[in-house]
């Protein structure tokens, strides 16, 4: 099963995601090794006393480009002993809950476990409140309406690539922002769409950022940030 | 205060929203004049005894072109009189839920109110799980990851249009449908997805419809269903 925990905020998960803690006799979660797991840290204080917890460990793999063989197949090999991790508790009769922050089918870790169990066993998925709504949440700002086309973007493409999308869709939001900030910043601009633009950092924590990015340094964005881009410019 | 009551299932509201429901001296809501309103079912069991409720009901238009100034003038308003009858309960010092389906600044009705009181009045969001992430997830179709592009598209363009876009994204989700299937089962054969794309109807209720688009006939769309293109080809 896997279940949406929501962008961050413990209050945005679901009563259905409530109800799947409570009855999972299993709770898995990502995590980096050495890392607390985000999605844990959502669900933290609902855990039931005694339930068995699985921490899925991402394989260390800084040291590979991320287009490589070698990550590739580290991260296949990962996915692999997960699924047979879970598989193992699903075969011994046990309801196992793999928490997701935002939504599991949505750029989520959880899908490569999906595609590996869902052909064995039943499985059910709890959406949630994806991070990208939890962050125009937060800065209260209308994305999308009516007949808007609406894009979400990695910062990682090429910035031709990001200038010709971000000029062909009326409401965007850019992910993995990070270390792409500079380039982000020109395309937005070659775009037209920079005075727009905001920047977001944890959007649904207590210690949330947001501004203009017009207005933010290119020095330290997180790679976990996003940046808004509204449509919604023609309105009754 | 603008509250996302989810896709449908009553199950999939926050438990930030059943607070706002609890905290709220009025509820508004939208509903067509004569129709039942949908997020207003959805929190129907939830709704505190004697609250005061406020129904927001769209003007019949039905006779009006949508791209007409007439249907513009009509909608604008309905919006500015929906406006002042929640701006009078604020002045009263009272606290006013506007429940939403879905997330409110996501393609919904409630961003014209945001808009308009905003400016006045200080303002909450609480961000919900979208009609779209219900659906893929009732399908259990994981939707998008990784570097994937992804877009929301509106059947209601022009085939051409629909064709080069579907054919630029990695995955996307189509919306209005309804009378446009037969246009948006050609642009999806056009740029080569139709054998990947699902119909889905009433995606978060008892009585969902999840068919692949290939094997549905072209007779009876929903103005509601979406079309899912799923991407995800390359996998670790």
């Amino acid at each position: 099963m896997g279940v949406g925990v929501g962008p961050g905020d413990p209050e945005l998960m679901t009563l259905k995601a409530m109800r799947a803690l409570a009855e999972a006799d299993v709770i898995a979660h990502f995590a980096k090794a050495g890392n607390a797991s985000h999605s844990r840290a959502i669900v933290a204080q609902h855990l039931r006393a005694g339930v068995t917890e699985l921490p899925l460990l991402y394989p260390v793999t800084t040291e590979l480009p991320t287009c490589s063989d070698g990550y590739r197949d580290a991260l296949r090999d990962f996915y692999d002993a997960a699924a047979a991790d879970i598989a193992a508790h699903l075969d011994a009769g046990r309801v196992v809950a793999v928490i997701c922050e935002g939504d599991p089918l949505f750029y989520g870790s959880y899908m490569h476990l999906h595609a590996r169990l869902a052909p064995r066993f039943s499985t059910e998925i709890v959406a949630g409140v994806t991070g990208m709504s939890g962050c125009w949440s937060a800065a209260g700002m209308p994305i999308a309406q009516g007949d808007d086309v609406f894009t979400v973007l990695p910062a990682t493409l090429p910035e031709a690539e990001l200038v010709r999308r971000l000029a062909d869709a009326d409401a965007a939001v850019v992910m993995k922002v990070g270390r792409h900030l500079p380039k982000l910043r020109r395309a937005l601009a070659r775009s037209n769409r920079l005075a727009r633009a905001i920047y977001v950092e944890r959007g649904t924590m207590a210690d949330a950022k947001m501004i203009p990015l017009a207005e933010k340094p290119d020095d330290d964005a997180s790679y976990f940030a996003v940046v808004l881009v509204p449509g919604w410019e023609e309105r009754p």
